[in-house]
């Protein structure tokens, strides 16, 4: 028989909004056993719950604390009237995901549940898109690409002056183009946070969001990955650009990251090695005399993933990088290989595929220009 | 001797944020113990964090993944790691937030480190906030009302027709305030989701984002909690309006949800009870024949807190409502009575005070007008 599964999470947490399709700012507590499906819901939510949670049953949650105070004489944690609602269901044992919360568990634990932390996917059927997510992503996407555009538009229009980059009389900085960025997302209901406009050494740190003023001929890491806040699903793209003349170490590594992408793009397929893809980049790359590895104390060269899952999380499951993994068809993962050196400076190129049996389609329409 | 403490999260938990002051998207491990910080460090993180994490130590978990993989001869989880390190700094004793990841905390149990969730707030100090704190959350105040007017412009420009609200040739509805709205935060660097635009009976579930057209004289609940995201600190604010003329019982309900107010800003000082606030609220509208239960299967009257702690979190300790609570002096609350009747609709008005040792600050300057 099948373990009954439990989440205690707000619907910030990907597995919750997947299984409850509702929208709730604070953690609630959502259990199935069978093709019985439960959401435990406070007062503030219960009447939205009826009509939106896509369960068999909504719960109220005031309902059963008075029940459950009665039997214990005295007001019982929000947890203690979740065990008694699970050992009332007849619920023994529960698989949750791992990062269900330890002060649930042990109280569930405590009151005889027996309760196993699975590792992701915990919900294995998330990462094989159907029809309607796969379109949620696509048009992500396509407000990503014309976010990107409010980017480059500028870019575009500035000269250079003085060392840095000016347009209509003001200095083109990070914040500059970041703020164009996420402000076209913002004006289609999408929503961005630390997206990266990264320039010169700053691009040595794939997770530095960038700061200050752009520099002419100097490359500049643009890395979008937002969510649409009607449907809940992520774009996830990177572009790499240079105003002016890129320097040949720049152009290099640029051709020689496009490179690595094709060389995924041509060997992704249902059920294909992700590891071995990811090592076949790298090797690629160290053969062409651009090594990985620490230098100056700083790790350079390509030292993280080639890609990831997309979906309802930014970073979801399957995993596309240095840890056995297998991409199964269906699913959608990015594809986003890059160097980094300091001095020289960074490239990524990031695109999103869906795995079909025989290959892979492009999500991802946007071109990849380095000079602009 | 004070326990070690442990976090692994990601910054978008707050306490994650709070102790490390750093930003990164995916789970990270942070530990202390004594004087000593320790964030362990993925490669993608390791240059960042060493210049950005406000921690005495940053260890790289790839040097350390090798090290424990030669130690246990087949490459280690994640969570084997970090106990082994935990177990190398004769950490042996951990207090973790209850939101701690159960996946984590069976690991390291197993590797005989007791791991104890201790309920919110983890961090008790966050809830009294330092002067940059103070001032980070009134920046985030003065933008969501610029925010509030943005959506207000439209209202007083549209003009009653055919049953619903128009301007410029376009029908108003939830979704044009919303964006009005949403757009004026992301101009300002601030993000909000699910800002609730709500009329009519889709106010009695105090969670409904609000959809579709705006009627003239019922009322809309606009409930704004954007997210700072150059600091991380958020606002909460509330008003409703009607556009138009006012019902005599939205009118009388307007008036008694800000005599409830009132009655709050009178009796908040560090050290208040604020349950006995929360419920001398009820009481007051009970009072008044506006009474709070199940009516027609639904829960109306005032069925949710009084309010509740703000700032990296948007709901966060203090609690201030039906459960045994007191504000501490330093602490910024919210004060959000609400009274929800289907056939009338809902009625909230939601301001943030800092509680001092004798009383309260208003941190929202908004002003309260019902008929615009």
């Amino acid at each position: 028989m099948q373990s009954a599964q439990a989440i205690h999470a707000s619907s910030g947490d990907a597995d919750f909004l997947y299984a409850t399709g509702m929208h709730v700012p604070d953690p609630a507590f959502w259990f199935r056993k069978g093709h019985r499906s439960y959401l435990v819901a406070s007062a503030l939510e219960l009447g939205r719950a009826r009509r939106q949670a896509s369960v068999t049953h909504v719960l109220d949650e005031v309902a059963w604390t008075r029940k459950v105070e009665r039997a214990m004489g005295r007001p019982p944690r929000r947890e203690e009237v979740y065990a008694r609602i699970l050992l009332a269901k007849k619920v023994r044992a529960l698989d949750v995901p791992a990062s269900f919360p330890l002060g649930t568990a042990d109280v569930l634990r405590a009151a005889g549940v027996e309760v196993t932390p699975r590792s992701a996917p915990f919900f294995p059927q998330r990462m094989i898109k159907r029809a309607d997510e796969i379109a949620a992503v696509r048009a992500a996407q396509a407000a990503t690409e014309r976010a990107l555009e409010a980017a480059l538009v500028i870019l575009r229009e500035a000269r250079s002056r003085g060392g840095g980059l000016r347009r209509g009389g003001e200095r083109v900085t990070s914040e500059t183009l970041r703020s164009a960025i996420e402000l076209s997302l913002a004006r289609e209901g999408l929503v961005a946070q630390h997206t990266i406009v990264a320039s010169g050494d700053q691009c040595v740190d794939p997770h530095d969001c960038g700061s200050g003023p752009i520099r002419p001929n100097s490359p500049i890491i643009i890395d979008i990955f937002p969510r649409d806040t009607r449907t809940g699903y992520h774009a996830d793209m990177t572009r790499t650009v240079v105003r002016g003349t890129a320097s040949r170490e720049v152009r290099e590594i640029y051709d020689l990251v496009h490179a690595g992408q094709r060389y995924a793009f041509d060997r992704i397929r249902g059920g294909c090695d992700a590891q071995a893809i990811h090592r076949g980049i790298r090797g690629l790359f160290t053969d062409a005399g651009w090594p990985t590895g620490p230098r100056d104390g700083r790790n350079q060269g390509f030292f993280h993933g080639t890609g990831h899952g997309i979906g309802l999380d930014v970073h979801e499951p399957p995993t596309f990088g240095d840890r056995p993994s297998t991409l199964p068809a269906g699913a959608i993962v990015t594809v986003e290989p890059g160097l980094y050196y300091t001095g020289i400076g960074g490239v990524r190129l990031e695109d999103m595929v869906l795995v079909t049996p025989d290959g892979c389609e492009q999500v991802t329409a946007a071109p990849k220009i380095l000079e602009i």
